[in-house]
């Protein structure tokens, strides 16, 4: 499996991920390993990087799973952790972890001491495709999602495809709504072999998933442009994720839950205002709704969700930008939508 | 008076600060600004700001003025406060204060919603000519300095020598020692202009200190090297520092003040390892003991002094690595120091 490449370093798969970590380690000369992991990944990842990894580890740092859990005195105590256990400008820190983990690690290091080097690890589907690459890190601020972090790159990321025999299949699915959302705004070739494949955790398809985001990424990476694009369906997409976790009565969505519903909604938007054409509407809906259940949502429930769409505008400038597809596989960004589409929209996702 | 430019942004001063000011407001569309402020700034520095701004300052951000001030609930608090007032990515912070503010805003700036612009405008002259340069930004983990930050560019420093006025001469006295290092590591000439002019606080000897450190930190951005040279006088004069703040039966120092010990007894030890001659050693002695009173170490006060070196020694791989000079102007690194010299070093401070 072939290496991507990025800026600063380079995103490893598989039979090389073991290679080039060990590699590294053996000539970087750190003066001390620490492993960040939380309750489930020190149970089922834990055992096989110890296995695959030459180095010694020094330390061990756990923390507790969850998003409620990704805030400033997670971080501080972390930053404890490392100063009480001598960690200096010559530690490692490596995050093995999903999302939350990686991106609350990256931070860590990368404001210890004025910044140390990191490794990441992801564990989840969703991060591996995601969440690992690009350089974002922070944590959350109350319920603001990733207000706090600074843009830094890891040393490398790893991605071992094993650990996600480890996980639950929902959220390996969630994963897999990032990895359409790739095809669906760059490459409309990869979003017909992702939907025609039965498995779509195979080393390629994630391999292929990292190369479109790192490409954007590299182009842009501090999101004053293309970037954007990798927004698609997550605008609507991040408003449902918001309202469905504040309401009890409603069922949780995942992220890519969330998103796959988001993707629809913006997908009917793309046809309204950007030529996408009715046939590849009507396939992006029935492919999603192949794999996520489709949410039930009343019109109070509708009513709600656009009312904090509209309080997400009070933060950017009173507008909200959309993303939407002009075709499958091409992306067009900062699109502003009349607001009686939102309504035409859901309708077509309860049809 | 003419601008320093460093690698990103440019050192402004006098009368060439408010243009630039003024420009850069005017040019960069920025959504909303927010000024930063301590009691003391609000009370002396504040009004004249008002005055040479043209733009209009939307929220005055106001923070308690100490070190046992500078720690991450403070960074919290600033983090609520632009969160509230719908700062966004395209907010300006203004950093209005001494060193301990501006490292926090420029931290609290460069981490909020992953980096907002900031503009330094230090107020002491330790921060003019020392903290505001470099973009070392950050506050404190406990008592340990400055062990959580980043290194981030402000997009202008802005320096206003009439500042200096609204100070204490104590506090005017603690920079004019980082200004002395400055002449003593890089430029014979400039310690020599220094020593013999009676205002040291002019906008010419401001804007040599600034251009001094400024070339150093854009060879060396990282401290990997050269940028050592600036830590001249603060091995030992930090542990003095520290040990006196925590001895309530002795007088707390300022910064500057337990650096002119410091560089005394470095002096010395370049004396007797890197052939600094005794004409300049006793010189440099001089000139600090004019300046700053002399401190009257007892030799329980020496012993604990040299116990914290040792245990700083712990926390660097279990050396204690010195800048010493060759002579006045030229600064080595690196240098390990033979225990027993550092009593014959206290000894010849004593003198």
């Amino acid at each position: 499996m072939e290496s991507v490449k990025s800026q600063s370093y380079e995103v490893h798969i598989g039979e090389l991920a073991e290679a080039a970590l060990n590699q590294h380690i053996a000539k970087s000369g750190y003066s001390k390993i620490f492993v960040l992991v939380d309750e489930n990944t020190k149970e089922h990842c834990l055992p096989f990087f110890k296995k695959i990894f030459d180095g010694s580890v020094d330390f061990i740092l756990e923390i507790q799973s969850g998003e409620e859990n990704k805030h400033i005195h997670t971080c501080l105590q972390l930053w404890e952790d490392l100063s009480n256990l001598d960690g200096d400008r010559k530690s490692l820190l490596i995050n093995l972890g999903g999302g939350v983990l990686t991106d609350m690690g990256g931070f860590v290091a990368s404001t210890f001491k004025r910044g140390i080097d990191f490794i990441n690890i992801p564990t989840t589907l969703l991060s591996m495709v995601d969440a690992s690459i690009g350089g974002k890190t922070g944590v959350d601020l109350g319920s603001l999602k990733n207000q706090i972090g600074v843009i830094n790159q890891p040393q490398m990321v790893l991605i071992f495809p094993d650990f996600l025999k480890t996980l639950d299949p929902r959220q390996v699915k969630s994963g897999y709504a990032e990895m359409l959302k790739h095809g669906l705004i760059k490459d409309k070739a990869y979003w017909s072999s992702l939907t025609e494949k039965s498995n779509f955790t195979d080393a390629s398809c994630i391999q292929k998933s990292i190369a479109i985001k790192n490409e954007v990424v590299l182009q842009d990476p501090t999101e004053k442009g293309l970037r954007k694009i990798l927004n698609f369906g997550h605008t609507l997409g991040h408003a449902i994720e918001s309202y469905c976790l504040d309401n009890h009565d409603k069922k949780t969505l995942l992220h890519g839950e969330a998103i796959a519903a988001g993707m629809i909604l913006e997908g009917y938007l793309s046809h309204e205002l950007q030529g996408l054409s009715k046939l590849s509407l009507d396939e992006i809906k029935k492919t999603f709704l192949t794999h996520f259940d489709k949410v039930d949502f009343t019109d109070d429930d509708i009513d709600a969700i656009l009312q904090l769409l509209k309080y997400d505008k009070k933060n950017s400038h009173g507008n909200v930008n959309f993303v939407l597809l002009h075709s499958i596989g091409k992306a067009v960004t900062d699109i502003k939508v009349p607001e009686e589409l939102f309504q035409k929209a859901f309708a077509y996702y309860k049809e």
